[in-house]
């Protein structure tokens, strides 16, 4: 995409630019770019879900395109008293192989969901689960998995309140499929969106990126390397936490997950209606997931990550920031990757390791079929 | 089943027959009566997913086995309040076909959720979505089942708040599966729960059973009656608001889905720890649909219901709540069906139309695999 390409932002704040065509609702069918969490997703979400779901929001409330929703205050009624905006997010698992370095599918749909719900500066309280089995699935196989993910809800103090199961026939699944719905709870005045970076602001990133999509695409190419890679699956409420507690103006938590850092940092761009610039030798990648993106062909940018953080802030609280995620197991890595930019609107820039600028722009396709 | 068989309540409430194998974790494999919401369903969720989601519930919280989970009290902040207990629910739907007489996999993801809630006595404040997209869908499909999700919804006047979408290769799915899952709240005060059906309640059904498994047979088997046989899928909450507004004292409210009514009733026995005496000539039934069944040699009290309630109360109030019912326009044809007895613990007699006694059991296999 050139930087002159003509934008057309549409009422929803989404910037389809003009080479990418209209959606055939008549003819078109399901592709797996509509999986991959770029434009396709995108284009998906704003031709076919919000259209038709707006209209059953109640008046005056505001999806904000993030990764979990902000109910609306519960009716009041006096005598009962509780505080701090409830929050939903819900995740739909597929991963494959069902079993990873570093996690399984069972791991992964705990984390997923409980780190939407803290990207919204929730405190994750209660998920309900839903199982769709395939015929034929070795039990111990299910129980791996649920085991699994008792230990990261328990781990993560969430408590899995219900859930559902159902069962097809051999071949309509593969293995297991797990959506997962968190209810989460912000602290009394926090609000965080990716409507609101501001130009100035700080970008913030909370560890090395890549490291799921590589050791998903290794396990299931059969590829080794010298050092193992493993997925960094992990709940990020507790660093979140932490960085609340710093008191810094935080306007945007996010976790990379599909599409990887570059497509996030542009959904954010494009939310918030602003350009970034970031420094391509700010970021810090592990050395074998580098190897390993090289090897195979893909851009550790565009990377699946599932525990990780972007964070945006006011500049001047940047070093503070950092400091609390540093000191936090997860977020030992932090860096400062970059700034917002007043413009071009919906842009991302990266000046290289070479020092020329690069157009960082959405992931487009599906290179890594699921990730999660 | 005899009366005689011997009878092992275990410690979460569920009676497994003597000649119900344990579940072999080791070897076994998942099969689609897991699915059917029968023994088998219940046998996997107390081996496999209880044990291992338990642990992760907050002290002093009890799972009721219920259609939804009643959540803690959240945390109070001064100057905020709110009342009601908030209640979470969840279901996945794989129905097949995606499209049926009187509805479709959309309106029934909407009203699978919403009814859970509702059976709870809580109002359905808000959905979340996630979808399991097969690669090849036509997207007018998919617009056909977002489209009519989102009208159920407005009909049923709860919000979509969020969602998920993920696709998976040709073949790994079968169109598409959607989970919901509903955030209600109760009105404070209310308790249901299927614990709590007593010896002397009366037992209620709000309408005729076996409409919707046997629309979902006759449009996948292509047969044909005289009359088109048609899903009740509904919503109920409304009903359940106006048996509510009555004051009578409800115990439990169950609507029969998977397993339909008879299955329904033996998990209340169970739950309650009661008996229970039934009346086949008290429940309603479309003729069309006693001729499908008939034909296709299945039993209508073990069909899959989408519309339809079971309600236990106080007998002094059966009275009162059968005609509030009947002024609803989804409880027309309510009726009294039987009494709750004070044993044997966990078994539902039926006296038949020809005067005989019948031990209604669980729905046993799965004979309409994918109903809802």
């Amino acid at each position: 995409m050139s930087p002159d390409t003509p934008h057309k932002p549409d009422r929803l704040g989404t910037i389809q630019p003009a080479y990418v065509r209209p959606l055939d609702l008549k003819r078109g069918r399901v592709d797996l770019t509509h999986g991959a969490g770029g434009r396709a997703s995108h284009q998906l979400i704003d031709s076919v879900f919000r259209p038709a779901f707006a209209p059953t929001w109640p008046s005056g409330w505001q999806d904000g395109g993030d990764d979990g929703a902000v109910l609306p205050d519960l009716p009041a009624v006096p005598g009962s008293a509780t505080g701090g905006k409830l929050v939903m997010a819900t995740d739909a698992h597929v991963v494959s192989p069902l079993f990873f370095p570093g996690g399984d599918i069972g791991s992964l749909a705990v984390h997923g969901t409980v780190n939407d719900l803290a990207m919204m500066g929730a405190r994750p309280l209660h998920l309900s689960v839903s199982f769709i089995l395939e015929e034929g699935l070795p039990l111990s196989d299910l129980l791996r998995v649920v085991q699994s993910m008792a230990r990261a809800a328990r781990e993560a103090e969430v408590a899995i309140v219900t859930g559902d199961t159902k069962v097809v026939e051999r071949g309509k699944a593969d293995g297991l499929y797990i959506s997962t719905t968190g209810l989460g709870q912000c602290r009394p005045g926090v609000r965080l969106s990716g409507r609101l970076a501001q130009a100035g602001d700080a970008i913030l990133l909370s560890g090395c990126v890549g490291d799921h999509g590589a050791a998903i695409l290794s396990q299931r190419e059969g590829l080794r390397f010298e050092a193992p890679i493993e997925s960094d699956s992990a709940a990020l409420h507790g660093l979140v936490a932490h960085m609340l507690d710093t008191g810094a103006a935080l306007r945007v938590l996010r976790d990379p997950t599909r599409g990887g850092l570059a497509t996030t940092l542009n959904e954010i761009a494009v939310a918030s209606g602003v350009g970034m610039q970031i420094e391509e030798s700010a970021i810090p990648l592990n050395p074998t997931v580098a190897a390993a993106c090289e090897f195979m062909g893909l851009d550790p940018l565009y990377m699946a990550n599932e525990g990780k953080l972007i964070a945006i802030c006011a500049s001047e609280d940047a070093e503070r920031l950092l400091s609390a995620m540093r000191a936090h197991p997860l977020g030992r890595e932090a860096c400062l990757i970059g700034q917002v930019t007043p413009g071009p609107a919906g842009q991302v820039r990266m000046r290289t390791a070479f020092g020329g600028q690069r157009m960082l722009d959405w992931l487009m396709g599906d290179p890594l079929p699921r990730i999660c």
